[in-house]
């Protein structure tokens, strides 16, 4: 089997149909995971790394199946109160499931390393982080385009448009030239915002088109052939250490959780909770182009509170542990990541030499825009966590 | 006297001395307004106007005893928290005082017109805004340029500065050239920033020093003096209706009350309760130079804020009428007319020609900024509004 990721495929995932055919493993059925007198134990880490191994191989067999090669290699959550885009046959879920389910496998392996055999754990974790990240990037620049394109509309006040996903995500097209460009299509922008949504369309379009291929390349390398091997022997045989099974898993969860309270307590949750406090623009005009350092820890909780999300699935199984306050805070901190990107690309094209006055008076507006958005997320992450810190039981 | 008022004097306010040291009307003690059984009458409206009057001779004494001539014509109410400079004798504080007497006068007239003498009435109202008006300009252009250039460092990050007044209003040496500019004083600024706040410095100095000619100006002019010596009648003889004596006060003041509460009504409070709604910025980008026609009725409000206030001091007198939600309200409304201005100002300064596309990037991000303190003023309000409703006896 090592020996077939040599040979590159004609289908990048041709190489590993083997792999998929097998029957999933015997212990996947949901309610099994606590122990005698409810207490999780190993054994139920155990299910849930199988069933997250299964589901990973489940969705690298449709997306083989359903083309992987022309369209978008990947795509994102549909927003809320979209209607579901034809279910997990099309490729771009099916990447979304095996990012989803990547996820799920690293994080868990984190929190409950002790229960692990070490380097068999400590090796598969920053693959899965590697193809996580890299099959993220092509709908996160998407997304991006989208967010800051919206918000120029809005900012010009131009006449609502449907919601609908900018870029080869939304039409299926894949990357190639288009007949119109997003900016286009909407119509009605002013002419610095037009200037700015064509500068920024072109640009991210751009980042999108290459992370598009390196998305193609990975799931076609050797590198993710032997990904898939190591989740294969998930599937079938976790590594546990001998003690593992009869140890209780909630003393790892509850350090998991921890590690999140520590790190939400240091936040400015105070500031934050004030409406209007201006922190978030604060450095806005700072020469500086890396990312605004005070957004460092608001992301750094958004993995604690990912992280502490899974140990919950590991315990109670993945239905019963949906906590609509952990998912309200967890949407906040997907906003303020998401808009501390998007205004980090408004400033980046500001940058671009030879542009307009009036493109670049309309990149600082975005930027700005973009930083209001942040602190309302900030804002919005504060009131969630307040509400569950008081009514939580 | 209306000869007088031909010769230009060489102090400009010489001519009206005489009228100066009249001695003030004698029914100026406070607490003899509430008529019997604790109803305000026609009095005391009388009463009121003739103390506002008097204040204004007095002022304008001031102002000519200290020296009109040299430093700045006029200067803002200082700033909530900072100690008093100097009390009424300077001659800034002097043209504040005037302006306050002179909106008092003409906001008591308009609550009250059916009981005062229509044609006097009518014709000395737009006099009067025409005095405040010309006076209050030199100070707003100087503390908009204060307002943008602190938001400048803020959004630059750069180093803390102890609070002052921009411009020859801090340091009395007049509108004249300055040995260093206040963004030189500040220092830190970053390049675009340092460029969109020397662009403004020049453009709203100009504004500054136009308004400082302007009110010297007005003050030396002819129709200035027709205006000091309305007032010195009215110091010494109200012109009520026959009938005023004996009205109750308290309709016309529940009328003015009401007008300000339909005002109030109209404004989409709702929006403006829920933090972060992002409505300020809408039309940001709008090609259309003029101010956001959104801001109008807010600023409406504020104009029927002050006559509610005024009116209350009618009735209980001017100390005992002080309503701290009411200021509250006011003073959220004065924050969202200056940051609406201020917003304008940095727009109208990013459409200088030639400008470097750094200069307008940080006049983007500061215009955004301003908006967003338009959404946060409107915040304000509606909080203090509510208060007051809920709280009101």
């Amino acid at each position: 089997m090592a020996q077939q990721h040599l040979d590159p495929p004609t289908d990048p995932t041709a190489g590993i149909s083997q792999r998929l055919s097998a029957p999933p493993a015997p212990a996947l059925v949901r309610g099994e995971r606590p122990g005698p007198g409810g207490t999780a134990l190993g054994d139920a880490l155990a299910d849930y790394l199988r069933a997250q191994a299964t589901e990973f191989l489940r969705s690298l067999r449709h997306h083989r199946e359903n083309g992987a090669g022309g369209g978008s290699a990947v795509r994102g959550e549909p927003k809320a109160g979209e209607p579901g885009q034809g279910g997990p046959e099309e490729p771009g879920d099916a990447a979304l499931a095996l990012r989803r389910s990547a996820r799920r496998i690293s994080g868990t392996l984190h929190t409950f390393r002790p229960l692990l055999d070490a380097e068999w754990s400590e090796g598969i974790r920053p693959e899965l982080a590697w193809l996580s990240g890299t099959l993220a990037r092509e709908h996160a620049y998407s997304a991006r385009l989208e967010r800051l394109l919206t918000a120029l509309h809005r900012l010009s006040g131009s006449t609502v448009f449907p919601a609908q996903t900018a870029g080869a995500a939304a039409d299926g097209s894949g990357p190639g030239p288009r007949t119109q460009s997003a900016v286009q299509e909407r119509g009605n922008l002013t002419v610095g915002a037009a200037k700015a949504g064509a500068l920024l369309e072109r640009q991210l379009t751009l980042a999108r088109t290459r992370a598009h291929s390196a998305a193609l390349g990975a799931l076609g390398s050797s590198r993710f052939h032997a990904v898939a091997d190591s989740v294969a022997v998930l599937a079938s045989e976790v590594p546990l250490t001998p003690a593992a099974a009869g140890t209780d898993l909630c003393p790892l969860a509850a350090a998991a959780e921890e590690r999140l309270s520590d790190a939400v307590s240091a936040l400015p949750l105070i500031t934050a909770g004030h409406p209007y406090n201006a922190e978030a623009l604060i450095h806005g005009l700072s020469p500086d182009p890396a990312p605004h350092p005070q957004d460092g820890p608001w992301h750094q909780v958004r993995l604690l509170l990912r992280l502490h999300r899974y140990a919950r699935e590991v315990l109670h199984g993945e239905e019963e542990a949906v906590d609509v306050r952990l998912l309200a805070a967890g949407g906040a901190l997907n906003r303020h990541r998401d808009a501390s990107e998007a205004a980090a690309a408004a400033a980046s094209a500001a940058r671009t030499p030879r542009i307009a006055p009036a493109t670049a008076y309309a990149l600082g507006v975005l930027h700005a825009d973009q930083r209001h958005e942040v602190e309302a997320a900030r804002f919005a992450f504060q009131q969630a966590w307040q509400r569950q810190t008081v009514g939580a039981p």
